[in-house]
């Protein structure tokens, strides 16, 4: 055997050698930490750091607990794909997953609604009870698993408030006619009482306000409010946001691309996205207070809803449910068993939480924290 | 070259080959994902699956995100030492970890008892929000740090009930004498005001009661309580549970052991307690409203504590956080910090978040829900 010969047959028996130690390590690289690097197309801008930051949070929580080797790249609105569309991407493939509001999606079908915030339903709590101990995650996943995604609750922004008013609204007369920035499945609910909804992006409200083209808006709550200016143009700031008692946002993966993900990666991600839904409530929970603070001190005037409104608006969503559940089953499904948990949770929470809640806030109120 | 030699360097040349896939390949398993196995002796009975299980969630989720590299064994209070040694227990590297409620070690240092809960302070969501986003998780792992040991929350109970009682407590001369079974710094608070407290082991308490021993015992929460059929013997229960309103359990690393954990399982292991956290939170909303029916089907009569007795235990509550921060730093240190966020917190949970929830209360009080 001349040298040359050799070198290429020691070359094969070590490439062979090589490939066996490959095959004897692979499995447990290949199958327990490939590399891996996604697309999170997040339905929201940069500048709501809150709802954005869950999908960070969970995207890095996953890359440091897989040692960098699941590595989620999260894109604000716009960058792969409008916000709007976040969920259509993750289904065709476009991005392996997005972060979104499923109820965005309740005009294809409402029953995306019910994975988020339906009018008059849970509070934050409420609603995890439901979907990680009642059938919740069970039954959404039934249903996302028809449009091709999987998924899991990423963050919650807690009971929203009911928008910003020009003037005040006192009756259901006030009603009749009004003009407001207000989306999806409350802005049903809300029509059914005169108001007339404006679908209007985020950044256009303001002049809207302004200039009267529309007469109230609901956004978010105080941290995310503050930072648009409301209060100049529209000073009555109405609670609570009924239709958004405890909004849930989620994680939507492309289901076979689910499928496919490592056993150890679907955990880690699993396990981020229930630390994110937690984590997002924390963020908000503790940025709301000093943003109401500025709010007043800047200028907005707090109002309640008044019970007639409220009464009347609940009536309203319980006859947009009843027509719904009429011709949509995998809506009906669901809302029932949401329906079914909210009787029980209110009757709990009003005992030990409630009063506890109370006494505390009269403290507040009569200046002894 | 002889067959024999080429064999011989070819063989040379393979395991060099395998060794210089080793090499490559080792540092990503052994820096990465080391198989490693840890003890957590839990501070709870099996029995209490809801906290327990939340170790367990915790986990659950450690293991399967580490392709069961990291496995963390949980074991039940008095499996490996009894449930109220668990934190030394890990301070002294007995075992890696616990999961366990910090206040349990208030004697040692009443600053334990800041990372659990306090009379009169947070809801688990306020918690959370200090925790996560305010100074919360920085003190008390300053604190921690002093004692051995690394914190992470890892689960909440919610507000809980406040006991059981064999007869009606009205006024604070009912308090006089009261022989409670109620723990650490509530028993302080309220022995300001005549009750006596007493030290009682879960399983003992139904047949001290029943004897008349003790006048009254507070234990958790609907779900808990009605595995021990207190309604038979102390029929009154009352709420809410000031003394909780939100305890936070906690995972307790050894110092050490966790400063030498890879940053991926130390993620890992951060990402499942704050998961845990949120988890164990709907396991209680999700099973307690059950029980609390039951419990009243069952002849419980629920009472709620008059304001007298809530302003009296509110001011006691207030006399010890001034006794206890006048003469230890730490204590005052995070104490002050709670207060502060306290204060602001229920300015703003009184708006949204307790207008929604008292409409849905009242939905629920007239059986429109």
């Amino acid at each position: 055997m001349d040298r040359r010969s050799f070198i290429k047959r020691a070359g094969a028996a070590g490439a062979g050698a090589a490939a066996t130690a490959a095959t004897l390590a692979a499995p447990a690289i290949a199958q327990s930490a490939p590399k891996i690097s996604w697309r999170c197309t997040s339905s929201f801008p940069k500048a709501l750091d809150t709802i954005f930051g869950a999908a960070q949070t969970m995207a890095k929580y996953v890359k440091e607990s897989t040692d960098g080797n699941f590595d989620i790249q999260v894109f604000a609105a716009g960058e792969i794909v409008p916000g709007l569309q976040a969920a259509d991407a993750a289904a065709a493939g476009t991005v392996e997953m997005c972060h979104t509001a499923s109820y965005y999606y309740w005009g294809k079908d409402p029953t995306y609604a019910l994975a988020t915030a339906v009018p008059f339903m849970f509070n934050d709590r409420q609603m995890n009870a439901w979907l990680y101990y009642g059938d919740g995650n069970a039954l959404l996943n039934e249903f996302y698993a028809t449009k091709g995604l999987y998924g899991l609750a990423c963050g919650n922004t807690g009971a929203q408030m009911g928008g910003w008013y020009r003037k005040e609204i006192n009756t259901l007369a006030d009603l009749k006619g009004l003009k407001m920035r207000i989306g999806g499945f409350a802005g049903k609910v809300v029509e059914k009482l005169g108001v007339v909804p404006q679908q209007i992006a985020g950044g256009d409200i303001y002049p809207a306000l302004e200039k009267g083209t529309i007469d109230a808006a609901e956004w978010v709550g105080p941290y995310d409010d503050e930072k648009l200016g409301f209060q100049k143009v529209a000073p009555y700031y109405y609670y609570p946001g009924w239709w958004e008692g405890g909004p849930t946002l989620h994680t939507l993966v492309n289901l076979a691309k689910w499928n496919e993900l490592p056993k150890a990666y679907q955990a880690a991600v699993a396990s981020a996205c229930e630390a994110a839904n937690c984590d997002m409530m924390a963020s908000y929970d503790y940025k709301n207070p000093g943003a109401l603070k500025r709010l007043v001190a800047g200028g907005a005037q707090l109002r309640p809803f008044s019970q007639e409104i409220l009464s009347a608006c609940f009536d309203s969503a319980n006859a947009t449910y009843a027509e719904i559940s009429a011709s949509n089953a995998a809506f009906k499904k669901i809302y029932d068993s949401q329906a079914a948990f909210r009787k029980d949770a209110y009757l709990w929470a009003q005992i030990s939480e409630y009063t506890f809640d109370t006494f505390m806030m009269i403290q507040q109120r009569n200046g002894k924290l």
